[in-house]
Formats: C-alpha cells, structure tokens, sequence
C-alpha cells in the first residue's frame, strides 16, 4: 500500500451540513479539475464516484485524500463517512449542483472521493511474485480498459500494467468500468512496452501475446500445459491489435479459437478466455511460482 | 434461409448515380423509419450499416430487400454491389445528407442494407440440432446483447434466443454490436423464456443459468463432465441478473469462480467464460448430439 505523507495535513473537521460546498467552492473547483487528464497528471489525483469505488478505495489507506457526498448519500452510506473520519479523511457536504460538477454519469449515486494516484513500479508489482499479469498496450477505450482490468482481478490477477499510449487508467470511465477491481491490485504504468515485457519475462513470467492470428491456438497450449506457469497476458487494442514489435517480444502469440463464423471477439471477450483458461490452470497444474524460479 | 416472396417484387434496375437519392427521397424516408422499433416490427425490416453487416447479410439469399450506399462506397465494394446485383436485390447511389439519415454512426462507412427480419421460431432451430445455445433474457443494453451474440457465434452457438423483455435484436447498435455474427446463426425470439427453456430441455438440451450467485462452480462443474453435452446457457442482464422464475426453471445455476476480490464479472465477460467453456469442453468431451438423444 502506498503510503501518502498528505493525508496528515489535511483538515479533517467534518464541515455541518448546512453549509453546503456549492460548484464554486475552491475545493470543488479543484476537484472538478480532475475531469481533465492533465490536471491529474500535475496533482496526481484522481475522482472515485459512487459508493462501489469510494468503499474500495477507502479499504486502501492512504488513499482517499477527502471524500464529498450530498447530505442524503452522506447520511445513505454512513459506513463509508465513518471509515473515512477513522482515517483522518476529511468528508464535506455537496450542493446537488457540485454533485453534478464532480461526477459524469447520468444518475450519480451522490459520493465522489478524491484519490492519490495508486499505480507502483513495475519492480515493487513483480517483487510480489504475481502468478498472472494483464498487459494493456495503447489500449485507448478507457470502457474497454477498466472491463479488462476488472475480469483480470475476477480472475486472480496480481498486477495490471497499463502500458505505452495507453488509456489513462484514472480516466473517470476507466475507473467506472473496473466496478472497484482499480484498488484490488498492483496497478503499474509503463510508457515504454518492450522494456516491460524485457523485465516480466526477467521475473520469471511467460509472456503470452492474445492475437486473433497468432500462431498458437489457446486450447492446444493449455492442453500441453503451457498456461500452468505464472504468465502475463498481452492485450492490444480492438481496433489495433497489437504493436508488432510486442507481439514480437512475447513468448508466444496465441489465438483464441474461432468454432462458428464469428471473424474475432472483441477485446473483452477475448482477455476473458484467456484469463480464465491461465486461472484455470494456475490452480489445476502444477504451476511454479514466481518465487520458486526466481 | 427464410425465403423472402417480396424480393421479386422490387425493382432491382441500378439508379444512375447522377440521381442520388436524398434525405427526402421516399424510398431513403421509409427506410429512416426502420431506427425506430415500432416501424420495424410493422415493416418485418431492419437496417445493416458498414461493409462487414453488409457482406454477412448478402451470403443469406433473400435477406436483403435493397441497398444503399454512397458513389464513392459503391464503387470501394463493387464485389458487394456485385452480390446485391447478382440476388437481384436493387442497389441506390445516396448523397452524403442520404447516408447521414440512415446510419447512426459518427463515421458510418458508406453502405447499408435494408434487411428482411431473419429470426425463426424456436421449433426451427431446434430441429437443426444445436449443440450450443445463449438465450438472452430480459437483457436491454443492445451493446451486450451484440456482444454476447458474437461471442456465442464464435463458441459455436447454433442458435441465440432473446427471451422475455429482451432488446430487440435488430437494434441498430445491437446489429453493430454482433460485427456480423447476427447473420450467422439462428435467431430467435422468444416473448415467453419458461416456456422457450421447456423447448430446449425437451429438445435434450441442459439448460445451464449463469449467475454469480449459483450454487454450482463452473470449474467443478467441467471437471465433472456436465459441460459435455449439449448445453443451453441463460444469461441476464448486468443490472437485474435473470429473473428468478428463470433461474429456477434451469437444471442449474452456474457461477463463474471469482479468484481475485472483484465482486462480479460484466455480461460479456461472464457470457465469453462460459460458452468457451461450454465450447472446450463439447470438442473435448464424449459428447452426446441432441438428434442422438432425440
């Protein structure tokens, strides 16, 4: 857990209700700026709407840098304010109207916290030996994005790295999509790919590239027990596919087999087989762990 | 093949191009009509836009009533132009404001058809013997109900049933949705899914409800063999799950294993474990055919 030496300073007196924090208070000014992935890039926060991804992100401490919520969602979810003062979180009532301003789904569910960005170090996520990784590379779609990042935590994945010109894993979206999974796990940025397969393949991980023409069908490889080993998955974007020069860098390109006349799967699908079948695997075989190779 | 007795009524003789047809022109008009559900079901039609829904819809004889497209898309898929020409389906040139008014997509590719509804009766594509089957029950988001139908064509599925108060199939975004694979299978619906599951058990189909709460584990229920017959999977929608009645009425409730701390698994997700389950394990296994049980 990352530790995050701001949490002390901040102010932690909840304000009374009867002040509402209104669109134009400087601090849901600044939080609002959080909308904008250059805003979160200076900060280094990002927003959690909805009481899904506040619970979550709350079970993280040092997270949460302060939490807002309408009068109603405040008095609603009162574990979640209570969880919030026992870790000095400071919690502030908003106007339906900063509601508004701080979320961006049609019918927000009233509580929005603002985080510290959690992603780690490749090294720290593959210092805990992780047996299964997910690779996104220039995935842009950030619904995409957080879909595959929550069926990689389903499936008992360690460590998501966002990778290249990826989507930005805090996008609003993104986290939406990943249904609270974007606290469960090692969240790593890398911006330059073949660097990260170099050092996932160094940890003693199979890097296996999902293509739809790869050469390696998945049954087969599962069938020689070649997913029975801490693996990392690759995953390009939908309409993209994979850079060839990672393709290329992996162990293996591997294919999902098409039985009817479909021409492919769309990329949730496609990481979902795959991260089952590696899941599967993982706990039938008899899998090797990071640890015991390295 | 549904045969359609109307297609030898309509003029197949090309427009020349200089008469591009308009936003106002009444053959464009009445097919404007066809985003809306109402003028679908009284017209029995529906719209396929972009070259792959285009192409998919031509290899089924009498399904296309008419096609249009722009000069410069008629000219790029002059082999589509060609097939519609050859099944005496009539082809006419559109003028950019046309192609706008018949395509939702912010950047449409030119081309769409006019289709002929294609769903049979249940009856009928349990004649053929499918060995795998998704019903889609109550499902409304037309995204996942097109996911899941190309994930189910592409697990082999014989058949796709959209049971109860389920998006209509020829939803624009669902026909976008399913990349083709709307034209591959057979398409059912259903207005009544207890009895559509009697159908399928009758027809010595197990008929297996995906739910995150069944009382039966995916994994344990593969390594058992109960995946190695023909088998009909219930899926419901993300927010409402299957109704309960429909749970019930399975042989049993299936949930996908959550390794990791996510909560849930989204439809297209949980839809991809399962059918490729379901799909592995009929190659796999000592399969019993339903003509054979019949």
């Amino acid at each position: 857990m990352p530790v995050n030496p701001q949490v002390g300073r901040l102010d932690h007196v909840r304000t009374p209700e009867q002040t509402l924090f209104t669109p134009r208070t400087p601090r849901v000014v600044a939080a609002r700026r959080l909308h904008r992935r250059r805003d979160r890039e200076t900060t280094g926060r990002f927003l959690a709407e909805g009481p899904q991804a506040v619970r979550e992100a709350l079970a993280r401490p040092g997270v949460v840098a302060e939490l807002f919520g309408t009068p109603t969602a405040l008095d609603r979810y009162a574990e979640l304010v209570a969880a919030a003062t026992d870790g000095a979180v400071p919690v502030s009532p908003l106007s339906d109207d900063a509601l508004d301003a701080l979320t961006e789904t049609v019918a927000p569910q009233g509580i929005v916290a603002v985080c510290h960005r959690i992603d780690v170090p490749i090294d720290t996520a593959l210092d805990r030996a992780p047996r299964l990784v997910a690779v996104l590379a220039e995935i842009r779609d950030p619904g995409n994005a957080g879909t595959v990042l929550r069926t990689a935590d389903a499936a008992g994945a360690g460590a998501v790295v966002f990778a290249g010109n990826a989507v930005d894993p805090y996008n609003g979206k993104c986290v939406r999509s990943s249904a609270g999974s974007l606290f469960h796990l090692d969240l790593v940025r890398a911006t330059e790919p073949v660097g990260a397969v170099e050092r996932l393949r160094a940890a003693g991980l199979t890097v296996l590239a999902a293509s739809g023409y790869g050469e390696t069908d998945l049954d087969e490889l599962t069938d020689a027990g070649g997913l029975a080993r801490p693996t990392a998955w690759l995953f390009g974007s939908e309409a993209h596919g994979l850079p060839p020069e990672l393709a290329e860098a992996a162990d293996a390109r591997v294919r999902v087999p098409l039985h009817g006349r479909a021409e492919s799967l769309n990329l949730a699908a496609a990481a979902a087989v795959c991260l089952y079948a590696s899941a599967r695997a993982l706990r039938a075989g008899p899998g090797v762990s990071t640890a015991e190779r390295a």
